[in-house]
């Protein structure tokens, strides 16, 4: 089997409360970054916040400031996000990964392209209402392979964000037409917490992914779960030869015991899991290495 | 098991070509629901087309026609199409079903809600490149709502279009707050023949949806396949106690041999299915009835 590739999810748009260890400023992300890094995970993915109040950023100046200080202190793969997920722009998606481009120091590895169009509902047991009646994710076959194409463009390789069967459908579709590389990390996201638009983030609801990745693309699949603990999700992976995108921004991880935990604990939590089964962790060259294969 | 409900999917937007017995105009759409109902169909679901040319056509008109000489003719539940699928304005999507709702004889019994927003990618092997770059299929969780409360104020029964595990999601979302009667007939759509945006129309395919059926909902089920022949995946529904959506809408049906089988031919194909599994066909009135209780 492969190296385990771990990505470590650092902080999405999540709060500090309930866990006051997710990371806003580019100096938390990058010592996260170091030790999630040192932790073993591979790649590291972050969105900019705003230093103070963790309010959600689209500034150039914060995306470049991270990766810039991420790279001074690690060797991880950096992938910033995309523009935010309302936004339907191709400049507001992309223009910060290219701007930071310019500079090697702030360059973006990998970004992530959602190869779906969803309604975002958002519901659980006991709400009396489904929420979410505008928010549609828009990302239609044209935009995504506009983004694809400005994105390698730059050299940054895109990570296939899969939501359901149709994502990865696409994937097969988008890699056959040299849309993307054939090689390919992809993440099966399963949806808990009340986003309802995924899979649900239980065995099966991951085994219903897994099952349909293409078997003519090189995929490197990885199993990932908004809004619950994915570590059970992350053993079914490590089993199957998966690998795992996984942290704070997903989730608080307080099921970890004592202090709320850092990235960098729930990375460590993946590893005990890993050696239990065996598998080895990839080094961010390694994962580089695979992910440059064919 | 529940004897089996069959909606026959009379002619979507499918051409004449390669089987000319696809009906367009009312008369002939009523005349193949009456041989559809004659053999063991519940349900009709029909798009009103141009009567020559078969163009398709939202003329609210030619939808009450149909209806009426549909119920000229026999008992079928009556289930004309939302409007088309890029269209946003809720007035031009239901309108025409609430003017069919002021007289008995032209008003809808069913109508189908797609539970899904999609980025509606072509792509079969062989074609060098993904199609429908602007396609999206945008159905916002309050515009269901309101489609869904729309139907219900003229007495139209909602029929969940579930295209991926998120519209399972969803549906028990909607059925537990309300928007949708708890007991409901959903439509587990599998999609071949280019579109990729569903699940492919296979075994596994299939069963990926039946799984995540959700429990706490009475949901009456029915396979259904655009772009293939579904004849298999009616045997699996059959089987599992679920129900079948099947007609020259979706397919041409030529591999049943001999002359270009008409709709009714299909249905008698699911029928004989149904025969050698042991299943009972309802009529129109105990479909009535089982999508009636609680």
């Amino acid at each position: 089997m492969d190296k385990l590739i771990i990505d470590a999810r650092l902080n999405e748009y999540t709060f500090r409360e309930p866990n006051p260890n997710v990371p806003y400023s580019p100096n938390e992300i990058a010592r996260d970054a170091e030790a999630c890094v040192a932790a073993g995970a591979s790649i590291v993915h972050y969105h900019a916040r705003e230093p103070e109040t963790g309010a959600p950023s689209s500034d150039t100046g914060l995306y470049a400031a991270t990766a810039r200080a991420i790279r001074d202190r690690c060797d991880a793969i950096v992938m910033p996000t995309l523009g935010a997920n309302t936004v339907t722009d191709l400049d507001a998606r992309i223009g910060h990964v290219e701007s930071m481009a310019a500079d090697a120091a702030t360059r973006a590895d990998m970004v992530p392209l959602d190869l779906a169009s969803l309604s975002l509902g958002m519901w659980q047991k006991g709400m009396d209402e489904v929420r979410g009646d505008d928010l549609v994710y828009y990302n239609p076959i044209g935009t995504l392979k506009a983004l694809a194409a400005r994105a390698r463009a730059v050299g940054a390789l895109p990570m296939a964000a899969i939501w359901n069967v149709g994502s990865l459908r696409l994937l097969e579709a988008f890699c056959e037409t040299g849309v993307l590389p054939n090689t390919i990390f992809a993440e099966l996201f399963t949806t808990e917490g009340g986003l309802i638009s995924g899979h649900p983030g239980t065995p099966a609801g991951l085994q219903a992914l897994i099952d349909f990745v293409p078997a003519r693309v090189d995929c490197v699949w990885a199993a990932a779960c908004y809004g619950a603990n994915a570590l059970g999700l992350a053993e079914q992976a490590i089993e199957q030869g998966g690998h795992v995108a996984i942290g704070l921004g997903d989730h608080p991880y307080l099921e970890l015991g004592g202090d709320p935990p850092t990235n960098a604990r729930v990375v460590e939590a993946v590893v005990e899991i890993a050696r239990r089964h065996g598998r080895e962790i990839a080094t961010p060259a390694e994962t580089r290495a695979r992910l440059a294969a064919r």
